[in-house]
């Protein structure tokens, strides 16, 4: 049994970026001395998320009006008080959706759906540099 | 240390059918030569979840109906426009509860609370065929 | 490769109680044998959640008020005509949030953003003593 960490680096727009991350962690999972196992991939940030979903441009759509109306970005939030950079919203999206997303595999290929990838979601008010952390456990 | 792949089969009604899953889990766990570690539960596809719940009937309707409150299947979404399957609801309730848990068991019994159990629900707005994916790492 | 189970024990207030818990978790993994794995923490019980969050009194603030504005500690609901007790409220924002989270750790550090903590929330409507489970797997 080993244990592997790698990283993922993304460019994204902000403002609820749905990113479609699975082609990269298949990669890495290709590159390693590991067959099967689980992935964890955790965001390095308080205002991103990972989930899954059936990546295509409607659904994308409606993840992003389904948010803005849960949680506004145009409404007040006591965070702001704080550091007055206005994304208290993507605060509060980050902790609803969750940081954190365990992958099993099975000889090298993720075990999901047929219509089913892994989204990182960036919830920020502006372009991010963010860093996915990936912890690889198997044999 | 063991990695052992294994698979539930349901048949769900759909229309956020909550489910039990506690018992397969548990019997597969007994069945396996591992004693201390995790399991990783994946749902295999992208309109239904998986969490956990004191599972109890007054508490299924409440799942039921807070989702209906929040993500309702009547409303249109843009994923309908793209494959006219009505069931747009579905894929948003899934990306936001989530397809993935872990849980932890020590000397082959779950760790979980006295009122918890692991539930699966389908939000999908047909009957299902489902599989679930259950990795077991441990000793 | 090891499993070592670990537990936490919590004082909280009820009510939305948000504590960060990243301590605690630091340190049982300093005093472990381990360096670099994961650890899945989860909540023993059906009304309380583990996420992240960056830890500071705004945001803190603006998760108790978004979680009364979504599923509110006032209304009715179907839980209550089990058992009466006034916290059907807090199990259903205890399964939309979720009860299980795993953090990776490389050289005994857990990986997590610079403004980012690991959140216990206690959804119940009383003072609570609760068992945290940290079960850590790693080499």
């Amino acid at each position: 049994m080993a244990v592997v960490t790698e990283f993922i680096n993304l460019s994204t727009q902000g403002d609820t970026d749905v990113i479609d991350i699975t082609p990269q962690i298949s990669e890495k999972l290709r590159s390693l001395n590991i067959k099967n196992g689980i992935v964890t991939i955790n965001v390095c940030g308080s205002t991103a998320a990972v989930t899954t979903c059936e990546y295509e441009s409607g659904l994308i759509q409606d993840i992003k009006e389904i948010f803005e109306k849960f949680i506004p970005q145009g409404k007040r939030y006591h965070h702001d008080d704080t550091w007055h950079d206005g994304n208290g919203h993507a605060h509060l999206r980050s902790s609803l959706v969750g940081t954190s997303l365990t992958v099993p595999f099975k000889n090298k290929e993720l075990i999901l759906g047929t219509w089913q990838q892994i989204i990182f979601i960036d919830f920020d008010n502006r372009r991010r540099q963010r860093k996915i952390a990936l912890q690889f456990l198997g044999e």
